[in-house]
């Protein structure tokens, strides 16, 4: 996606140890017209396949899913990074996070997540695919089926895609990237 | 707003402790198209202002707040509820949450919010207003101006609403609610 590559090179930063940073437009601050045209570019890509559910985890994925939820016509789930009190039938997976260096649980309630459901994935990352596999787990608990994943940006360098290639999950990212060494932003072809 | 009403009626639920659990189409499954119809009317009711920049907090007010943006053409900043270590010139706030119990801090970065910038805050809830006078200590902190306030959903048997009116703070929400009594929603007039 030329737009989002031209907006990664423009606003995006190197931080030490492989962090990109785009706070400016898609972690911290949004930039609504660009997640609107990111969520055409996700329906664009799996237009071939039945959603009927998207799902995303807070809080940085929410915007770039709603928009394709919205396109879709289907509601949205956002997973929580931890489980509220008030939350019924929770279903968890462990994950660990690559830029906070912790464990934490994300879960959805059961109730928005149903036997045979067709469920899209869609989050801002795809970097140790720890979430990714996390979600597919929780996906998996409720009998739903996972018919795609999306992500904004993927660090190609980390292990996330080879690992959901492997259990033959379906990805699209909307921007690869294959190396941040020496604070250089390189994009895979 | 009619609509919003309806659906709480029917899809809302209440828990013991003046809970109102809307999580199936607000805080947790998501109705993109009611959030459009939510940025519609916030955009009506403040059209008598210039806004540069929507703010909310995470992850329940993203929804609502990033098609107010949308539609006004304004980036869209989220607080978060804790301070990532890589966010630079964090602004803060300490806020007592209502539905969990306990005090948490909510951060902006002072890159995304300047002097003189005309904001717009947009939530789901107005309980007892904590994070919103937390939010106003942030806007001043950064010399921003505060033009109004949006929420969803005001519980107007909690302090909130004339905590923030005693502030001159501007409010608008597009639900009121009176009463949770014995489980039973009553609108306000």
């Amino acid at each position: 996606m030329e737009a989002l590559k031209q907006r990664i090179l423009s606003d995006g930063r190197c931080l030490n140890g492989g962090i990109l940073k785009v706070d400016n437009f898609l972690n911290h601050q949004i930039d609504p017209k660009l997640m609107q045209a990111i969520g055409e570019e996700f329906v664009r890509r799996f237009s071939d396949v039945k959603v009927d559910k998207v799902i995303t985890v807070e809080a940085s994925g929410i915007a770039p899913a709603l928009f394709v939820a919205l396109q879709l016509g289907t509601d949205l789930v956002f997973a929580k990074k931890k489980n509220p009190s008030t939350m019924e039938s929770p279903l968890s997976a462990r994950i660990t996070s690559f830029t906070k260096g912790c464990d934490c649980d994300i879960c959805i309630s059961g109730n928005f997540l149903k036997r045979g459901e067709k469920v899209l994935f869609i989050d801002d990352f795809l970097a140790n695919g720890s979430v990714s596999l996390g979600i597919r787990d929780i996906v998996s608990q409720a009998g739903a089926e996972l018919v795609g994943m999306g992500f904004v940006i993927e660090k190609s360098f980390q292990s996330g895609a080879a690992l959901l290639a492997q259990c033959g999950v379906r990805t699209e990212s909307l921007v690869r990237i294959a190396s941040l060494e020496n604070c250089q932003i390189v994009f895979a072809e």
